[in-house]
């Protein structure tokens, strides 16, 4: 028998929301009758933009004939999409050149893969609770060392944040090489100014650290003074990369489309000291181990940045953050203690009476026929929370707060 | 300045079809009126199927209304193509049930992450020449030691194919973990028989080792007694998982799909004895590093399987089968030594007078205008041999053969 990667023997059980689904589905087998209201996964509900729908049916057209069929497309996407991005960029004042743009089958993909790149000896730091996924690709990598009884890993560097410290991360105590940072976050939707962002920023510059900025929910923000993009600060050209999705932003969850940016300016050395862009590894990793964003699904993407496209994505968005404002509201009106919903699509809210997140959940769940996502999920600072998701329908939104 | 993974920095260059593309085009760009003919890269030049084209159309079409709108689907795949998946393998004898099927986003994909869920320190042998993707992919895991002078790496164990051994690879002469085999073979053309690949299924039945066994091109085989599925040697089953793709059987290379088949019944074990389900890992990772493959690219697949969908796709491996012989027929009457295309889309032939194969590659593109693949670009044992893909035009094809 060979061996496998006894990393993967350490992770516990399913991935998060694999483990929720089969919950749910068990309830829902036994209980067929049940009116089940899902706010837990991020999933959206409303049709893809009509853009997109557009330019997609075009894109199969094409595919049905000899002289405007596409075969393989370039491993970083094809540059009508990847300029439509460097042209959004600008317009927020960021400059990049379009090769400094990978595009992707999604952010889940990029932020797994990302690992191959760096050093397994790397030092990982990210806050607690977190997207699971940056955890569990880590301890597969053989970066996370042993799983402690608290639910932590014994290597990974951990940045909790509550109501305590108002939900900004302190600064690693210790030396990190790789930092973490989703905002608006997913769990808890919160958001740090461009002044707490910028704190780490010049950390990562003055330590040699390399931040992985998740702004996968950019789009959600509505207040002024919250970043989209870490590269509103002009240093972290050299010290940080940044993951995007058309996920939440044009319900592209099942159509899968996603992309980084590694600017030409972030270098990594090798241990024999030899200087690196990692950008040219990004690039040779796609390029040997993926073979490209289907061309319909860029084609879908790309639609989005036309001025219908940027106005029913607006109209998705509007409608999303109508929800939140509902849940929001809905649940401080019930007394409840209650974060994010303002800048993004999830509302972090903690459980009745310091109950267990999956005390929370399973009640939810059979009482009240609401699925969530239990906070310790995300981590053990997610103790006593859940998390609800507005991406649901209006609808059902309100159904669900009637039933809180 | 954060470490890197150092394995990158062994690997030369670039990605062999890439540093290909950029030749290609640099010379079109220097003699923009040359009726260059690509013949390289086993790209597919044919419309897809017209069952996977209205499949698609259908689809996106459900995502523009509510009622029908998909967001994430299962990361393992839907049931609808794997099922069909699982019946089409029925019908050859192969039984498999429908989650032992994993749905992606094509083979490269595939072949390459798979190596996440093996130790770092499993011995790896290929045939040679090989497909440059199971090379590069164990270089950045770390499996292949050092670059040697000759091009081969130190740490992987090579089984050498020629017309010496009639390219059937001999058994490794050492302790091998992971074989990988192609067959229809991606460069050579050439097959295995069922008796042939049998011998590797007993080697690896009892050694306790792992066949990667890649039957990308099985679509093409004409001749009996050529197996199209690993698993039509029963013995396989504890000892080998299966790459498949509809890449160059349906068209996909530009819209993305394949599956990889691991049965429950293929065990591994961790460094502390604990024996485990690799099906298991791989459905741990892809849930974890994985979004799923898109909803409208699963219905095009599956199309395939309906009675439409097979004849269709009948049509495009005779259509491309058809370029295959007149190039066999054209370069054997021209007196060059020539293997493959009888089963598969690739043709492999002996450069004249035993130039070297980038020199011929040269030749072909400057004075010819001929696209091919340098074989060395597949290993020392491709040196002296070009690649030719049957996969585009049949006009093309034609006048290619005339200028050779």
């Amino acid at each position: 028998m060979i061996n496998v990667n006894d990393n993967f023997l350490k992770l516990p059980g399913s991935y998060l929301f694999t483990e929720i689904a089969h919950r749910v589905a068990a309830y829902k087998e036994a209980n067929p009758q049940a009116p089940v209201i899902k706010m837990g996964i991020g999933d959206v509900t409303l049709p893809l933009p009509a853009a997109s729908i557009m330019a997609m049916q075009k894109a199969i057209s094409e595919m049905a004939h000899k002289e405007s069929f596409r075969g393989y497309g370039p491993e970083q996407g094809y540059d009508f999409l990847r300029e439509a991005i460097a042209a959004e960029y600008k317009q927020t004042g960021v400059d990049l050149a379009a090769d400094e743009i990978f595009i992707s089958d999604g952010s889940k993909s990029d932020c797994g893969n990302i690992g191959d790149i760096f050093s397994t000896n790397c030092k990982v730091a990210l806050t607690d609770p977190v997207y699971p996924v940056y955890v569990d690709t880590n301890v597969m990598a053989g970066r996370a060392g042993e799983l402690l009884p608290n639910g932590q890993w014994s290597n990974l560097v951990y940045m909790p944040v509550s109501a305590k410290n108002g939900f900004v991360p302190e600064l690693p105590k210790e030396k990190v090489d790789l930092i973490y940072l989703c905002f608006p976050n997913n769990p808890t939707g919160t958001t740090l100014t461009k002044d707490q962002l910028k704190v780490f920023v010049d950390y990562a510059h003055k330590n040699g650290a390399l931040i992985l900025f998740d702004s996968a929910y950019e789009a959600f923000i509505t207040e002024k003074d919250v970043p989209h993009s870490i590269f509103e600060i002009p240093e972290a050209r050299d010290c940080a990369i940044e993951f995007r999705s058309f996920s939440k932003t044009a319900g592209f969850t099942g159509t899968r489309c996603g992309y980084t940016v590694i600017p030409h300016t972030v270098k990594a050395k090798g241990s024999d000291g030899q200087v690196v862009e990692l950008n040219k590894l990004w690039l040779r990793r796609q390029c040997t181990k993926f073979n490209g964003t289907p061309y319909i699904v860029q084609r879908g993407a790309a639609a989005i940045y036309t001025p219908e496209g940027k106005q029913q994505v607006r109209q998705l968005i509007d409608y999303y953050m109508g929800n939140a404002k509902i849940i929001r509201e809905s649940l401080l009106k019930a007394g409840f203690e209650v974060y994010g919903g303002v800048n993004g699509p999830y509302v972090w809210m903690a459980t009745p009476n310091a109950q267990s997140s999956w005390d929370f959940f399973d009640y939810l769940l059979k009482e009240k026929n609401i699925v969530t996502t239990p906070g310790v999920g995300f981590g053990p600072s997610g103790e006593g929370f859940i998390r609800l998701s507005s991406l649901g329908s209006r609808e059902n939104t309100i159904e669900a707060m009637g039933r809180f």
